[in-house]
């Protein structure tokens, strides 16, 4: 199919991604069949996603983000929400995918929105932020200062990427930080955004005069930058990681044999906070 | 269901909609044996959405809007995901799914742009949107002619609600926009968003050279501002119309047999804009 | 698009329900514009499944039906699901898609699979389920208790359609069966599968010694019966009824302002029911 | 999260998988620092589904199954409807979950279908089909002559996980089934149901008289039920590997920018099969 198209309308479907011819798949120019058993699933997201093959460093590195994300309790809306269509009588696809389609603006979208806010504070203060001395763009405390200050202003006054209201340290965080520390010092990441992230944390602290640590989405977005993903593949790959935890409590669900499961138990009920009984009009 | 929670747990779900009692079930209030067979289904959707119920009058422009817009062909993005959906297997209630998913910003959302468009013009010139002689606020003209420059801002430049690929006047348009005259002319609805969505036709055809008509967006647009409803239930009112093509759809598919049908016919194929056949590293 | 197609691939989709050209919407043939605002929203849905359209007293039956079932509260997974993913930052058409989504075999599939019963029964006793003399068929007491006997060796052992865990009468069931029956004295219907299901739920009173009474998808397979919908659709029309209540549901939860909730308060937690903490082999 | 549930409440949500408490998860029983950056993204879908860690070998044969399914194209219904969502203005999370949620039974339920196939085959001829002499349960050739004319009894009479209507061969099938062969050799599995899977196709080709190869659901089937995944599975692994291509085709699509793309290009249309223009009946 790497032909020119005869018909018009075979352009109107094409992609950089894979091609196909009978007995021939090729992904990103590889043939599958090369692909199958040599390479790691995480290095096929990256080979898909960037079209090159990532080095076996910066794999790992994608691979721990993955790792840490997978699950976060039945609590966790993406996960109930999968669970309960199961109830309702959905195979494991329907459930997936409406867990999946959960990790919205909010959910999913705070390590984009993580990811978007370290790249501005990297593109305000250049090569600074990989701690040169130079005299060009802010300082990394000012450029630090501004994106808080920016984030802080929006409506509901959160820093994506940072507390949790659960965890006072999340553990996943301080271990993919390590891991992304040490990556730098083998030369696998420049360790611009680790700065970037820890910088963010000193100056929330700061301002509120308690510790605001790096959470989960916080820590990916460290490794998403610092491995060149554009911000939206932040929320791209958390769908992949936690794709597999929902996946796990819908099989978990589908043994326990419960049907149309609700939110609380039925007898704990819910509070009605509308009008009273009335009857319509022309009724009684 | 009306009593204070016993158990705090009760007050994590909350509604004013729906009150229920072991064999009685309250809608807004309503029992709802009463409203069975007494309102009009686009009458329950007014009533679940405002907690109130329409008068006859506004009840039928809401049911006009929801006719309008149920269907628009295979060549329907929410349509073909749903027929395709069918031929992988899925019942309907997950292929309705799949297509009303679809019904994002792009697509469902434009309708919901343009009512922020007509409130920011109706804001800007306050009771001069009614026809009324007044020396507040900005004229129509120059009101719309701010919201149309700023919206042609926009990264894609296109103005919600107006112009569509296809038909050069949409007549579903015309025939919606015949309604609400009418229903102003009867008191039902004030006219200051058909007004409204007048004038932005005229500044676009002013603009442009030419004309950019009103689409089927546009007009449902107008009248759900002219009935009241906030701009985001542009887009839920237009999930539940849309919804009833889009289970048509899926229903024809699932008779007509096919299996994991794409997007064209295998023999149309589609075009590689990507790297050549190339050998994985120490694989050869 | 009435012509032959000259080229193969516009044969590749292909439908009976909508023809479009520019300036030109024909739903089943007939001209959009004089469907609008002529039409009720159920006749739409009729027309568009159907192909003809149904008679006012067809749509109005109908519409009972569609009124109906558009909620059962926020325990209903259904409503849950479409909340939490608000809560996730889902916009509405989202949210209703993913709680279309779990309208499955379980929930949205009970109408379904009992409308397969009473056809089934209908099928066995022929022109007696009418009430008519005839020496054909199993009688209808008979076709039912083989029909109940099959369902109840099912796995799960619950007959579609009967019994509800909080209801002990449905107020739905009862007011739509008195219309059903009011149909069929006006002739509208003929109230073949109002007597089936009476029957069934006489037999499993007979079987269980206390009334099993018929349940909202039980009444609305009666209706969706004797207007001749084919049992796939008792899904779909449930689904077009019920995403009334999501969308509504959704909605006020957005106003409600919560992030990220799951489905019970953070401090009832959930119980953990797998192996103690324990190390990974060679990390201590 | 161990200790018995004071509130009856917290008994509704109840999980093996994960234990959570402040600063502390455990994935059965493991913390997860441990976890991240120690084992694979496959060991950790292998430990989130199964409970117990996989060997390295038997994590390897995973991954090269989860490898070699992430894509076929965008002519496969899954990657172009996540293609259109896309251009509907969904982000990827929305996107990815419409495209999974169409590997239902026709599609992602092939390799589920294909396992239980196999399954019933190794339960009807027991160590036999290990190719142990014994005299207990019938023969495999018997075996599974019984099974493919069961399954050939199927409405569409088709037997999952083989034939392909592209690929004369699939390159990944050969490629998978010499890593199980590989595998069976060095003891990592038994090598029964590569024994099966060929002999399913041999079968085929002599009912047939031509080749039916298998497919890459056949032998996914044949890796999972090595690995000792049970049939629900099947489709559950193969919805986590397609999802990685769903997210590089929804991400690529957004890069090239088209907006509400449907199926086939406008100009190519669709087929009309319906009634001839008509008015409606009392409008002209």
């Amino acid at each position: 199919m790497t032909d020119q198209p005869a018909d018009p309308s075979r352009a109107w479907w094409r992609t950089a991604i894979i091609d196909i011819a009978p007995g021939q798949i090729g992904v990103r120019g590889y043939p599958i069949e090369q692909l199958i058993g040599s390479i790691s699933f995480p290095a096929m997201i990256w080979l898909l996603l960037r079209g090159e093959l990532p080095s076996p460093a910066q794999a790992a590195l994608l691979e721990a983000a993955l790792v840490a994300s997978v699950d976060h309790g039945p609590q966790a809306p993406s996960i109930a929400i999968a669970r309960m269509s199961v109830t309702c009588g959905l195979p494991l696809n329907n459930a997936v995918a409406s867990g999946v389609n959960s990790l919205g603006d909010v959910h999913g979208g705070a390590g984009q929105q993580c990811m978007e806010m370290y790249e501005a504070i990297a593109a305000a203060c250049g090569e600074r932020s990989l701690g040169e001395e130079t005299d060009r763009g802010a300082s990394l405390e000012e450029a630090v200062r501004d994106e808080v200050e920016r984030a802080s202003r929006r409506p509901n006054r959160l820093i994506p990427g940072f507390g949790h209201r659960f965890h006072p340290v999340d553990p996943r965080a301080v271990r993919l930080l390590a891991m992304v520390d040490q990556a730098a010092r083998d030369g696998v990441v420049a360790g611009r955004f680790a700065r970037i992230g820890r910088a963010v944390e000193a100056e929330l602290e700061r301002r509120k005069g308690r510790r605001i640590p790096m959470n989960i989405d916080g820590v990916t977005a460290v490794v998403f930058c610092e491995l060149g993903f554009p911000p939206p593949l932040g929320r791209g790959l958390f769908v992949l990681s936690r794709a597999a935890g929902i996946l796990a409590h819908a099989w978990e669900q589908s043994q326990q044999g419960e049907r149309i499961k609700g939110p609380v138990p039925p007898e704990a009920g819910y509070t009605y906070t509308g009008v009273p009984r009335r009857d319509l009009p022309g009724q009684v």
